[in-house]
C-alpha cells in the first residue's frame, strides 16, 4: 500500500453519518453494507468542494460531461467503445432497473435472476409487480469450490428462457460471489436472450473493481445479440465510495433497448444527484490513479483474509473473490446455526451480511473495503469471542 | 438587504453546472427553473464541507436526524406539532408523490389537481397509470385579480370527489400563482375528502418561502379529517435551494396513512442522497437566520418586479405572489402570442417558463430568486427588444 493512501483510523470513521457506520453501536466493528472505509480520491473529493464553494446545489442539467466521463472511461479500461449518445443519466443502478422493468415487463411476466445474488434484484422484481424465476448459479458455491468455479447455468436459463421469462437480471461481477463472468458465457447467455426474446439487464456496478487476475467483459461489447437486448447499469458507486450521491448510467448500443429508457419520465435527470454527477465526471475522468491503489488493496485484503480464516477459523470455507471487496464464507461447519451473521454479531459485536436472505442459510457476507487492521481484528474477534 | 448576503455576479453564477445556469447558452439570463442565486447558508455549506473531509459519501442512514430538524423547524415556525415517528425520508418530493400514489391508486383510477398548476403534476399521475381529473382554481388569474384572488374552487373539488376521484393533490402554497391557501379552504378540502374517502396529498415544498402578509397553515394541521385523509410532503429543497441533493420527507400523523408510506421499497432511505439529507438536516435545524435574508430579497423583488414592469411593460399583468420566487405574468395584452417565454427567449435573449405547459396560453413564469440588478436587467431587456 503506498503511504499517501491513509485509511482513517475508525474513531474518525465513526464520525461518518452513512448506513455503514451508523447503523450499529459504536463497539460493533461494522463490514456489511457496500461502502469502502478509504479516503475520497482527490479529484473527487475537489470537484465536491469547488461545487459547494460555487453553491451550485440546483437541478442536475442536461449536460453530455456523464455520458462522455462513462465512454473515456470504458475505452481505456476495458477497450469498450460507448456511444456517449447512448448513456442514460439516472439516480441509481436501483432504480436504474426498475424503471427499465416497469417498461418491458408488464404485471405478472416472469423475470429471472441466479442466486445467490445481490439481494434487491429480487426487491427491484417484485417492485414492478413481475415473479422471480430462479436459475442459480452451477455449483452452490460452498468455499471450496475449483479452478473452474460456479458459473451462469446456461441450461437452467435456457429453460427459464424458454419457459416465457421476459427479462434476465445479470450480476456481472456476480455479488456476493465476486464472480467474473468468462466470455463464452455472456455469448451464450446473449444467444439465447435474443433466440426466445429476453431482454437482458446487465448491473455492473462492480465492474472498475475486478481485481488483478480476471478480465471484465461489458455485456454490451460481446455480440449485436447482446446489443440488442441489452441494456448495461453502470456507476462510480462501487468504485470510488459515492453510493449515497445518487448519480448512475444506463448503457444502451442499439435502437431497440434505447427508446425504452428514453420513454422514462421526463424527471430522470432531475430526480439525479446533481452532486453524484459532479463526483462521478471527476471519478471516471481523473481518478485511474486511486482506483489502481484501491484495487492493490483489496487484492491485499482478499488474501489477507483467507490467511487470517486458515489460521483463526480454519473450519470456514472461502474462495478470494475475483472482484470487489465482497467475500462469501461458508460458515456451515462451525455449527453456528442458519444465520452465523446474527450468532457473530451478538458474540463478537462483528456485523457481517446474512447469506440466509441470499437463500444460503450457514453463510455470511464480508466486506474487506477497509484497512488490513480492521479486517485482522475482525477475524480475531469472531475466532476469539464464537 | 444586509452587506453580508452577497448575490455572486452572473460571471460566477454562470459556472453553476446545474440546470437553470447550464440549459441555455450564455448570452441568455436565465430566470426559469426552481432554483435561486443566492449563496448557500452558512451552517449548510459547513456541514458539507464537513461530510466531504470525512470521505462521507456512502448510503443514507436510518437515524432520526432529519425526522427531528423537519419537527423542531415545524414548531418553531408555524406552531405545527409533528411526530418525528411520522417523518420518512425520500429522494424527493416527486418521487414521495409518485410513491405514494402507487399505492393508493389503481392504473385508470383518477387523480384531481387544480390549474394553473405546477407542470408535473399531471406528469406524476400519469407515471402510476392514473387519469388526471381538472378542477381549476375559482378564477382564471389574470393579473389584474382582486384581494379576494383566485383560490381552491371548492364546488368543483366537491364534484370530482363525488364522482369517484381517489385522491387529490394540493400545492400550498401553490406554484405558479404564490397563493397561500387560507385555513377554512383547507378545513372544508379536508371534510370533503374525508366524507367521499379520497387522499389529500399536500405538496408543501415553497412552504419556508412564505412571505410577509401571509401565513401558511399545514394541512395536517387543520383537522383530524386532514390528518386521517392527508399526506404533507415537505424538503429543504426550495427554501434553501438544495434540489439536486435529492432528500425530502413526507409526513404522516395518522395511522392510516402512516401504514401506506411504510409499505414503500425497503430502499426508500437509500435511494435518499446522503448529502441531501446532511445540508437538509443543517437547513432545518440552523439556517433560520439565513432563510429571513432571503425572504426579505423576495419581498424586495417581488415589489420590484411589479415597479419594473408598470414602468417598462405597463400592459404585462401581475399580482406579486404571497410566497416564493415565482411571478405569474400575463403577457396576452402584448400580443406576443400562445407563447410568450418563446418570444422573449429569441428576441430578448431572456429565459422564463412558458405559461401554455400549465394550461395558460399567454402567460409566463418568471423566477426571481435572484439579484434585484439581474431582475432589473430582465425586465428592461424584454421592453427594450420584444
Ligand atoms: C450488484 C449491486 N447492484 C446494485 C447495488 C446498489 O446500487 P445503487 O445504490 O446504485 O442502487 C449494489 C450495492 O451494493 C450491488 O452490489
Ligand atoms: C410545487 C412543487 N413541487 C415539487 C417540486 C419539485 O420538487 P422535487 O425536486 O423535490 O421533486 C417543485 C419544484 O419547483 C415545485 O415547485
Amino acid at each position: 500500500m503506498s503511504s499517501d493512501f491513509q485509511v482513517p483510523p475508525l474513531t474518525e470513521l465513526r464520525q461518518r453519518l452513512s448506513a455503514k457506520w451508523q447503523t450499529f453501536p459504536h463497539d460493533v466493528l461494522p463490514l456489511p453494507v457496500a461502502e469502502m472505509d478509504f479516503p475520497l480520491a482527490e479529484p473527487v473529493a475537489a470537484a465536491l468542494h469547488q461545487a459547494i464553494r460555487r453553491s451550485d446545489t440546483g437541478y442536475a442539467a442536461p449536460t453530455a460531461d456523464l455520458a462522455e466521463a462513462v465512454a473515456g472511461y470504458a475505452r481505456r479500461t476495458w477497450d469498450w467503445s460507448v456511444d456517449p449518445d447512448g448513456v442514460h443519466t439516472v439516480a441509481d443502478v436501483g432504480i436504474g432497473i426498475v424503471e427499465t422493468l416497469r417498461r418491458i415487463v408488464a404485471p405478472g411476466d416472469k423475470v429471472v435472476i441466479s442466486p445467490p445474488v445481490y439481494e434487491p434484484f429480487s426487491w427491484w422484481v417484485h417492485e414492478v409487480g413481475a415473479h422471480v424465476v430462479e436459475a442459480p448459479l452451477t455449483e452452490a458455491p460452498s468455499g471450496d469450490s475449483t479452478a473452474r468455479g460456479p458459473r451462469l447455468d446456461l441450461t437452467a436459463l435456457e429453460r427459464a428462457f424458454a419457459d416465457g421469462a421476459r427479462a434476465y437480471l445479470l450480476c456481472s461481477p456476480h455479488n456476493p460471489l465476486g464472480l467474473v463472468h468468462p466470455r463464452e458465457d455472456l455469448v451464450a447467455l446473449a444467444e439465447l436472450a435474443d433466440e426466445h426474446g429476453v431482454f437482458v439487464l446487465a448491473d455492473e456496478i462492480h465492474a472498475p473493481l475486478v481485481l488483478t487476475g480476471a478480465q471484465f467483459v461489458p455485456f454490451l461489447s460481446v455480440s449485436q445479440e447482446a446489443r440488442r437486448r441489452g441494456f448495461s447499469f453502470l456507476s462510480a458507486s462501487k468504485g470510488w465510495n459515492l453510493a449515497g450521491l445518487k448519480a448512475a448510467a444506463i448503457i444502451t448500443a442499439d435502437p431497440a433497448p434505447k427508446r425504452y429508457v428514453e420513454r422514462m419520465s421526463p424527471h430522470r435527470l432531475y430526480r439525479t444527484g446533481h452532486l453524484g454527477v459532479i463526483a462521478t465526471v471527476a471519478a471516471f475522468n481523473d481518478a485511474d490513479a486511486w482506483l489502481a491503489e484501491v484495487l492493490d488493496v483489496l487484492d491485499h485484503n482478499r488474501t489477507l483474509l483467507a490467511e487470517l480464516l486458515d489460521k483463526n477459523l480454519p473450519a470456514a470455507r472461502y474462495t478470494p473473490p475475483q472482484a470487489s471487496f465482497l467475500a462469501w464464507i461458508d460458515f456451515r461447519a462451525l455449527g453456528w446455526g442458519d444465520d452465523p451473521a446474527a450468532h457473530i454479531l451478538g458474540a463478537a459485536k462483528v456485523a457481517l451480511n446474512s447469506g440466509h436472505r441470499y437463500g444460503f442459510p450457514g453463510f455470511a457476507r464480508l466486506n474487506f473495503g477497509c484497512a488490513p487492521e480492521t479486517l485482522t481484528e475482525a477475524v480475531v474477534r469472531i475466532a476469539e469471542s464464537c
